[in-house]
């Protein structure tokens, strides 16, 4: 059983920083299992994951965030998020009709390579509740009308916190979040863009790179922020097409990305692998 | 020695147009040696490439293109283009400041992986004039400001056209040619746009990469027509980058992908292999 | 609906074998939807795919084997497989204990993705039973110990005749087929091995790389025969791996890339696309 | 001007590691511009690479190590690196007949891409001469017989000895260096082999692709150990084949792959970013 502490930290940049935290781990008896630490020089920013072992750690785990800010964070301005692996992240996971992605993220948790716990499947169409249902996991289905959505998002809000939910995870859910629910959940939803963004913003992707006649499709996971297809990216990939290739094929190679990227984006959030600082993400990996 | 002639035609889709382009060449006692063919099923539209080898071929090369005319393109409606393997293609180069592409196409050249005759290479700077003298290829430095453009466009053309050059590559050619100097040479002059277009159109690309904190770069070659940016597309390529890089890492990392992406579109542009159509290409490999 | 006739073609080269095919479909009012050959110049092999569209096409679908065997087939000693697609391809699924290529292919088949029927899922052990229960398949149980691997062998070959199985799939199937049992099933079995061949041949592929330090891990999918690992290729890729990854995160990245490259080669195995010759094999696409 | 120390470190893993070498960089007033390690739990060996910034650190720059052996490096049994960014790096370039990853790599001389001073070309073949002249590069001729081979061998390590060479990269080299010499520089040899390691050792390499039927051909840059093609791999790349490419077609695409592959080694070993262990390497990128 997994038993660590890790701290993700930023905070600007000044001399010692490195030696401050280690030293604080250190004395208290933690073994540093992993450390990695950037400096954006354009910024003057310093940015640090570090994790450590707790077997033997003198601080009780209930009171290092508090040792933290007083011994360290306070004096350097420090911000900063504590995980302990001990606790598994606890995510949903919202659908609309398109399948692939959904599948793809219960294969992994089924499998066992995403260590979590999925709260719910949130869906705005019921199409896809016969999946949640193999895998055992409740659905929601909560549909949205123009007229309901205020209402439809404050009752998944409610849902979401009452099952304790850390993140969201929007599996190609076609509606548009509204500004409050993005900002009730900053860098806590995480949505996979069916292209390689900031190329083909928007609906209809792969249409219009199909009219540009683009030679590679991609697709790219990133934070949900207020601004649609803004927030700060996580991940893309991209895969070679070519003239063969109709809008169906172009969808068809798609999905696998999104697939791909999405899984991925996932899989670093598990970890605590993500940063996020203004509109860009350090990626501890 | 290569004795080949190559057909590059389009047409609106019939029954029959491989049958009668094979049947041309077999009858006339041409063996095809490749063959590739293309329908796009959303513009009813027929492409097609037939290679085939000149000796004992009946009809005499100079006649090959009238024969085809009569016997089969009128018909069918068919544009088409003809290319002997005998003759070599003949290019121009433009360029700026920046090395990394001249080099490597010179490097390409040099050893004889380009099979292609260098006219010229032309430049609005001096800066790169010892790298033509290195591989002993003529350099001519033609400046341009905004009250002389016309005049070194005109000039320009005319000397490329006394050297029989048949396409033109702009090797990071940092000036915007006017369109009437690309309605001269439509199809062939080739750009490498330093982004992966339509993402980062202009100036710039690599901050406007950084700032948006993608986590690939890539680079475009395009046919270049009078709408900057937006020519048909022949090659695209990208690179992982990651927060560890800043503006000049992304500036080293794109020019492997520029000096890739580049000498690729050369390369199927001297092997005839790129049929453009509209906004889009058919690449035959 | 899909209603065509796909002939896979290959015979010594010699001039005018486009022609006569292309002709035989033409004036038998047949319009050609997709044309591609190809000519190995060292083996002096000739290589055709073509598809054509069955409406208003004059031989009755029955008799199109015979009329081509004896109008062209005979004349120029050319082998060749016709399908058509109005009959959907029949496969079937090999599995041990690993899902995840097994739940990859169910998801690609209940999306549509995958156009074909599922006869069965064998499994050697009963761990994945559950999964052809959500999906609706029937799983059959086949246990092997050393003595009764030849009896279970003629008993899934005479299942897999009886539900008219047209290839099989091994999903991570952790057993070695009889030579017998391959010979029965000629470029009619894929395997996926989890390394990017000949590397990494056998057992325990991601321990090896591991001591290697390679800095890329593979798949690769491939057609079995009676010589282990040894097939020809259908499809690789890899991933890149850092000293980071201890060998769970080699398994964990490698199951990625197994996914996507047995997904491909059932992909061109369904759409006809494949012509193994020799140990190669050509993929028309 | 750059004015940095870096420490490559590695020693048995040990509570308190960083702590250690983050205090003595901080107590001496260095400013920590990068960190990372990593810990190998299979071997339970700890790895690490600290630059700091010179300006201001307490201890004068020709005492560093002393110092660091001292205070740290004894007690916990490190071996360690020390490079000081004020000294540019000594390359010594090897080659025979082809000519790309010379040209590569000299053009990424020319453009400042590589910081370093090449102190010589050494060619066992006199075609090259002609590359290093235009560069204004010493050609040294020295070839080779079987006789010759100790004799030459001799006489090539006194010279880059006089010529104060950090270390030698092998472009395409078409000799294999005596166990005697190879032991000479031990991690300061770094070879470009054209093959996707560990597949297609030895010769022949794209003749060996093409025969089995990879779909992805590749090169391997490594650390020259005395046994052939197994010393520490430092970057691997692939790039996509099929049928259509005959063997000159392999030679031609893998052209690319290893002058990008062997480029990207000499870069990190430039910036110092490689620490070989065993078999392995830690890249700290």
């Amino acid at each position: 059983m997994s038993n660590s502490a890790i701290l993700l930290i930023h905070c600007p940049d000044q001399a010692g920083l490195v030696a401050e935290v280690t030293e604080f781990v250190h004395k208290n008896r933690g073994n540093i299992l992993d450390l990695d630490q950037h400096v954006d020089r354009e910024l003057n920013h310093f940015f640090m994951r570090v994790e450590w072992d707790l077997d033997g750690f003198l601080i009780p785990r209930e009171k290092i965030n508090d040792y933290f800010e007083t011994l360290i964070g306070k004096a350097y301005n420090m911000k900063w998020q504590l995980h302990l692996t001990e606790r598994k992240p606890r995510m949903a996971i919202f659908v609309s009709k398109a399948s692939h992605c959904l599948y793809d993220l219960l294969q992994r948790y089924g499998t066992g390579e995403f260590d979590c716990e999925i709260t719910a499947i949130v869906g705005n169409h019921k199409q896809l509740e016969y999946i949640a249902d193999r895998f055992e996991i409740p659905f929601h289905y909560l549909p949205i009308t123009r007229d309901t959505k205020q209402a439809q998002e404050e009752r998944t809000d409610a849902l979401l916190r009452e099952l304790g939910t850390d993140f969201i995870v929007l599996a190609r859910y076609m509606q548009i979040l509204s500004d409050n629910f993005c900002r009730q959940w900053p860098h806590r939803i995480i949505n996979i863009h069916h292209s390689f963004l900031p190329a083909f913003k928007g609906a209809r992707p792969y249409h219009n790179a199909f009219e540009r006649g683009v030679k590679l499709i991609g697709a790219t996971s990133h934070y949900v922020t207020a601004d649609l297809d803004e927030g700060p990216i996580i991940a893309q990939a991209v895969e070679p097409v070519n003239h063969r290739h109709g809008i169906e094929d172009l969808k068809r190679i798609g999905k696998d990305v999104e697939k791909r990227v999405l899984s991925r984006a996932v899989y670093l959030q598990l970890q605590h692998l993500i940063l996020p600082f203004g509109n860009r993400t350090i990626i501890f990996n």
